[in-house]
């Protein structure tokens, strides 16, 4: 099917730019002598994360418990639920792996450490955790070095068996340049590794060591200690993740297509219906070097049209205008003329859509679900 | 259902507060001697809409031409897609009127109404047309006075029947305080007013003269020539509507209930299951003069906890911290206790759920869709 035959606004993937992404990532972890988990919170998609995956079971993260039963039913068994689980969510995972997966958590307190062996006991069931660690002071988890990561290692009985450590660099979103990159992929390594470290000298068996961002996956130069790696959003890239500096704008494979509907003519703007519901209302990229306001403005074939940006959005309506603040030619952008939004941030937009238009050599060949909610 | 019985992120709706709300633009209106043609675009939901439209076909206005088959074919057949059309979506709206709706349509160029009109003549079919006014510089449409008005009426011809005249005050949700809300109300009035006296004159019928923004409704106090308001967020009200000044906290309908999941000891921090997927990248607060964060903390049973806020979020995870920078009491937040967060803007939040648990005296008694996306 042609672009123009899609109605807008339909989310898109390059396949060509996807396929080198994974294969990047998956070249990033053979270097780095690790297992890749992609993490499927970016795309939500059977096709995609089958594309990743090492073997037909996995491993893969979610972010999400639908994922997890999803995928989970879809024959990819070896996840990590990799947000801090809430003790009423046991049940469900408990299902899930009933089901037949292996949904690994993570906990990073005495109390869910209790709350988690208390349901094992209770229920006659059992959870395989993680304890999840802060090496940036970034979100949740424990300091490298806490005397807590012992005493949760120890509250863990009863069916709730440690099996691993995990951290997240998500301080390494706000790196500028390779130096800092490289400092924060450094950082994340050293950090879990002496949390192993610590606890296998206290007896407990430490058989997963898993770090992960996207800036970091791209910067590590070697990961000794570290088994692997998670990273989301470097199978898809955005404009944020160009700011930080691990892709080029040429590597984004997400885009929106969108139709012009309309002008306003007295400020020189076109109006499409790419709206912020589609774009999403991230604007990661005005804390950067380029502001891309809600999204880089390509024409149909994905060439950047470097002086026009989508200044601004409403609901259904993207307003682009060019960054030079002259009027856009009228002539240049009749009506219905298609256009290919790159978002600043791929999570988010993807989220607004329940399927991809899979693109190749400048036609949709296929359709891709997601998995989007949470019920 | 008890609200704790309910896996999080949850989209929770009060009945009490939306019936009010719903009761409230009821008023307005028949105060104004004008319909109500609510905007279906906040909730996308066929049982919130049956509660707002006067009969059971409507009217009603839609955001995308997805809410408008999914209504239609539920019975509400007054419709305005309030959106420029774009002509290749023509063959679409056709369909859906074929099936037995009104499914009128908006445009603001000669370029557009030549389109329309010659898909209407070609296809042997035919379409109703509000033109689209600007009435404050926000977005799309024609001013009020230009010569290119009489232009685009007198180019739909050929099943391209002019019906009417539209326009949205955008402006007056950055209106500060009640002068610049009557302002902005009076200004919506008088500018479409002006442009169907313009139409009538030169011989066009003019039986739809549309206007409205939540904050207009709620500040207009007289629309003498206007037949209808539109107005969506305001059957739901949200914590950007209450910065403009149009509603208390109490009255936001809609909120997050979300899980304590655990702690960042050193900052102070709760982090919970309600991240920005959940809650959106909105942060239109930023602007107002108290910047909600990510939302308002309440507890359980909606009530505010006002020293709290949703501080900073990441995809599945929301930071919440005192808004005086001490650590929040562990000992008041054991895990898994449920929060209800308010959010920012109620269309974007609701946009990440597929549906509505609707909040009875603090139980969940009921479970209602919402139609999202675009195909």
């Amino acid at each position: 099917m042609k672009l123009t035959e899609l109605d807008t606004p339909s989310l898109l993937i390059d396949r060509d730019k996807l396929i080198r992404n994974i294969a990047r990532a998956k070249a990033s972890c053979a270097k780095l002598g690790v297992h890749w988990r992609p993490h499927l919170k970016t795309h939500k998609c059977l096709e995609i994360a089958r594309l990743q995956i090492e073997d037909p079971t996995g491993p893969a993260t979610v972010s999400t418990l639908k994922e997890a039963e999803f995928f989970a039913s879809n024959g990819i068994t070896d996840l990590i639920y990799a947000v801090g689980i809430a003790p009423h969510k046991l049940p469900r995972v408990d299902r899930i792996n009933k089901s037949g997966a292996d949904c690994k958590i993570i906990l990073d307190s005495v109390e869910a450490a209790d709350a988690v062996s208390r349901y094992a006991r209770t229920a006659g069931t059992s959870f395989r955790v993680l304890i999840e660690i802060d090496c940036d002071g970034h979100r949740s988890g424990l300091k490298p070095g806490s005397p807590e990561i012992l005493e949760v290692a120890r509250h863990l009985k009863d069916g709730a068996a440690l099996v691993g450590v995990l951290t997240h660099a998500g301080g390494s979103y706000s790196a500028h340049g390779d130096a800092e990159l490289k400092a924060a992929a450094e950082n994340e390594v050293t950090a879990i590794t002496r949390v192993a470290d610590d606890l296998r000298a206290a007896g407990f068996p430490i058989e997963i060591v898993s770090v992960g961002s996207t800036p970091t996956l791209c910067a590590a130069e070697k990961a000794p200690g570290v088994t692997e790696y998670r990273s989301g959003v470097g199978t898809i890239f955005d404009l944020f993740m160009h700011g930080v500096g691990v892709c080029e704008i040429g590597d984004i494979a997400e885009s929106v297509l969108v139709s012009v509907i309309g002008r306003q003519q007295e400020k020189g703007w076109l109006i499409t219906d790419g709206g912020w519901l589609a774009m999403s209302r991230d604007r990661g990229t005005a804390s950067q070097a380029v502001d891309w306001g809600y999204g880089a403005v390509c024409d149909i074939n994905g060439n950047l049209i470097p002086e026009l940006w989508v200044a601004s959005a409403n609901q259904e309506h993207g307003i682009i205008a060019r960054r030079d603040g002259k009027p856009i030619s009228e002539s240049d952008f009749p009506l219905d003329t298609r256009l290919r939004i790159l978002p600043n941030h791929a999570c988010p937009t993807a989220a607004a859509f329940d399927r991809y238009h899979i693109v190749d050599h400048g036609e949709a060949t296929e359709v891709w679900h997601r998995i989007n909610n949470w019920e």
